[in-house]
């Protein structure tokens, strides 16, 4: 990318990644932070889940959705899906020219400075065997308690569309919860970008005096402060577009995308893994 | 592949691909039925589950799948997977030159010779979407009814691990099955390689009078005979091998393998998403 000054960065879109719709929850969050922003948002709906997978397969999916991102000149790319994120952002600091947003420190940071307790945190199971968010809470604080659950059933849940106060929601939030519950930790962090749709269950299991973080919510404030602090938002207060891509169907992304949304897609289009896969970018560096 | 006589064939291996670890259930039953053959198995864990995806995306993947499957000149390709299956073989049988194998007609075929009755089936999302067992009852019997129940959280429920004892699995079949209970069914098909795996528990919700039909195995049984048929089955009576290939982490296939097998693997190999997308035999026909 070269060098750039700021006056060329503020009309640039956030690039934003995620293995499929979950990412549309951190899209939700920018939208009412920063509404001026454009946002192109790649879901790698072909491939979704990433969290069943193993973390070398996941930073390959990774890469190749960054190098997506690039064409279309971001002023800086969020990884909003949490499994991605765990399996490490430097290398595509590296490669990609432009800053890169994670949602795991935003999260351990924001978990941090609400307690002084244990900290529990769920996730998918690549991001909890990961230990990803255990490392972050530890470099801010290397004393603290951390609790982790992975909850596989959790993301299959959500995308069949249940309703937080189906039975089997909760029948299977208690059993994953119970540990955490045993455990009198002082906040729980959201490790997955499809838990915020199930946090009022959540919430009612862990009890009011244990706040939720959401790690989408806690990286959409930060990257809203960068944004402001390096001069590069966009001067524009509203009115920013959101153009989605994805790896499967357009039209079933469309159609799902309102549960996990709370902003419309402007514009829904296909881009095939093989297109991901051939990337010029990648070619001599990943393979 | 050109025309090949039966002595050419005999010794080949049979092909056979699934989206993650559930086909080798068909595997185990083939191995048990025919221990003589050679098998080649792909797995695409990178890309699994497929039964949450549309059906076209669903095609692409398993033309690719069969595609790296042809490396091996097999003497017939089986299509394990009842998404992909549902999903349509005719273009795999165009493209292949080589006998392909679904699951979807010998499991309908099964149900129909057991029962006089309606017929339930339960698979993936896409599987029942797709109409595919309806359809190929119906081809049999016209005027047969059909019920049919889409159960998404079951793959990731075996997935996971957890024993069909778990009250989590038994409350979620009963959700799940309650509607096909109350059609009073004379057979159930097990539509999906996961299943087997949770017969027990689906046989004890559906009561001893309702026989529930294992696709794989009725493919598998299918296979041994066109074999025999056709004067092609490997004369050796028994010794075969199973040589899997995975698009994900082979170590993380081959443990969890032991869950789906009934036969070791004698060797297990990563192959990527990446070069399963860059095959020239797909360059001019599917892109």
């Amino acid at each position: 990318m070269g060098t750039l000054d700021s006056d060329n960065l503020r009309d640039r879109p956030i690039g934003v990644f995620d293995s499929g719709l979950g990412g549309l929850t951190v899209v939700g969050e920018l939208a009412s932070l920063v509404p001026g922003e454009d946002i192109v948002y790649l879901g790698d709906s072909a491939r979704v889940p990433y969290g069943i997978k193993s973390l070398d397969t996941v930073r390959r999916f990774a890469m190749e959705d960054a190098a997506f991102l690039l064409r279309f000149s971001p002023k800086l790319i969020v990884v909003a899906c949490n499994t991605a994120s765990s399996a490490g952002v430097e290398p595509l600091r590296r490669r990609c020219g432009v800053k890169v947003v994670d949602v795991i420190r935003p999260g351990a940071l924001a978990a941090v400075e609400l307690t002084d307790g244990a900290i529990g945190v769920i996730g998918t199971e690549a991001t909890i065997a990961s230990g990803a968010y255990r490392r972050a809470i530890r470099e801010i604080d290397p004393q603290r308690e951390v609790y982790s659950q992975a909850c596989p059933l959790l993301v299959p849940i959500v995308e069949e569309g249940r309703e937080p106060s189906d039975p089997i929601v909760l029948h299977v939030l208690t059993d994953y919860l119970s540990r955490l519950q045993r455990r009198r930790c002082g906040a729980l962090i959201l490790g997955c970008t499809h838990y915020p749709l199930l946090a009022g269950a959540i919430g009612k299991l862990m009890g009011p005096d244990i706040p939720l973080v959401n790690s989408g919510q806690a990286a959409a404030k930060l990257i809203g402060q960068k944004l402001a602090d390096e001069g590069i938002s966009n001067p524009r207060p509203s009115g920013g577009y959101l153009h989605c891509y994805t790896t499967d169907n357009p039209q079933r992304f469309a159609r799902l995308a309102e549960r996990f949304g709370g902003r419309a897609a402007d514009h829904v289009e296909y881009v095939g893994t093989d297109e991901l896969e051939s990337q010029p970018q990648l070619t001599n560096e990943t393979r």
